[in-house]
């Protein structure tokens, strides 16, 4: 089996990065992309805040996701997208520093469902959340 | 018992949203705010999109975070703060239209922990996810 | 919309209950079973308690996925079968007394994945633990 | 920091796991026990299958929520015990063959909560479960 993420693919990914509002709003970006592995940063700013000034749960998650579902499309077939089923998050201390990178990881690939783990780390690689998440593909439009 | 919220409670959960950054940034609000029952609102703007043009999931699972924290708080002793434990969220359908409502219950109020449920809909009441969520609660620093 | 139960499916359910070599081994049984919504209880012995004598976590999350599949699999087309993808469970209180019951409802069926709720009770009808679920119909083999 | 498990520790885990009736009425045996790290086996026979004759879903459930608690159980003072707040499991592939092993580390130890990540394997060192489970100390009474 060919392990690397063919051109098409990543080009794929990085398309439909650019096209979410809602990543860039927060200038996230993606510094690691192969098949089944995607890491996403998000830099600290106050609009990205909780109450106490820590990087927001929501912010957090939404690099994770988004990270764990181009994870399972790295690894799905021409033609598909991916949807996110559901996912579960633990937050484990708060996020501090500059910024956070969540690494996302697929730990089984299946003919619908791909199940991916997620890892969220502040500036000092301190694991700060972690994911455990069910994307599904379904055919482009 | 005293199933009001009091005025000091309410101050409370309404001075820290204030204060979450992110959720002034999206333009989140609180529209209900009751003793084990929040609301939260989101109106569409492409910088709450996912790629297709939808309501991004961290979004949405970042406003129903916030409500289920503060259903959770709203059970809890004066003096102290909430903290998410963990959640999860199940994706159920694409969540369009204008505006998203987040609607979080305390399920159960324990000493030290709070499990809620919450339920985003859009703008026609239909549901597009739902949550379940463990909350902390630590005294105030 | 038909909302009752077919004949054919409520003899698929049940055969496919009788098969279920664990919760035979548990004397759990169906209690109810209609489109959309299942019930199953399991009586107290030492046989499914835990350490301080309490019914078992893994008791108290086995039949309530059980009912969970099963209600899921209620609202599915003839010929197929149901699998549990994944599912989350809060266990709020020990579950003490005489018996348990699981009540499973679907939240949402799509053409692939069905979500469930599930809530499950001691003999004071005290709700002692919830789950939400993902469950996915595969054609029978 | 010494990472040995105390003989006393070891003790309190080995006595807590001999009075879970469930867990020796299906036969489950704990056959790693380190600080921060426990395995649990459990033999297959026809009382722990589901329809199609493999390892239940509630069974592959129940070893790894225990070994996950006692995971937690070992990094805890003396004098406390253990209680599953929740988990979330992803059933991936069916578990077939003579036993099924589960896996528990602890991804991180707080005062008052400990997150734990559970994998389950079948006999031929398959991935067929994971888990991902918060537990809580509580003083023994």
């Amino acid at each position: 089996m060919d392990e690397t993420l063919t051109k098409n693919k990543a080009q794929q990914i990085e398309e439909s990065f650019q096209k979410q509002g809602f990543m860039s709003y927060i200038n996230a970006s993606i510094t690691q992309l192969e098949k089944g592995e995607v890491h996403i940063i998000c830099p600290y700013s106050p609009d990205v805040s909780q109450q106490n000034g820590f990087f927001h749960a929501g912010i957090i998650t939404s690099i994770v996701d988004v990270a764990c579902g181009y994870a399972a499309l790295s690894m799905m077939p021409e033609g598909m997208e991916v949807l996110s089923v559901e996912f579960k998050v633990n937050l484990l201390r708060p996020a501090v520093g500059s910024q956070i990178t969540a690494v996302a990881k697929v730990i089984k690939a299946g003919k619908k469902l791909t199940v991916c783990e997620g890892n969220v780390y502040d500036e000092n690689e301190k694991l700060v959340a972690k994911m455990m998440a069910t994307m599904i593909g379904v055919e482009q439009s």
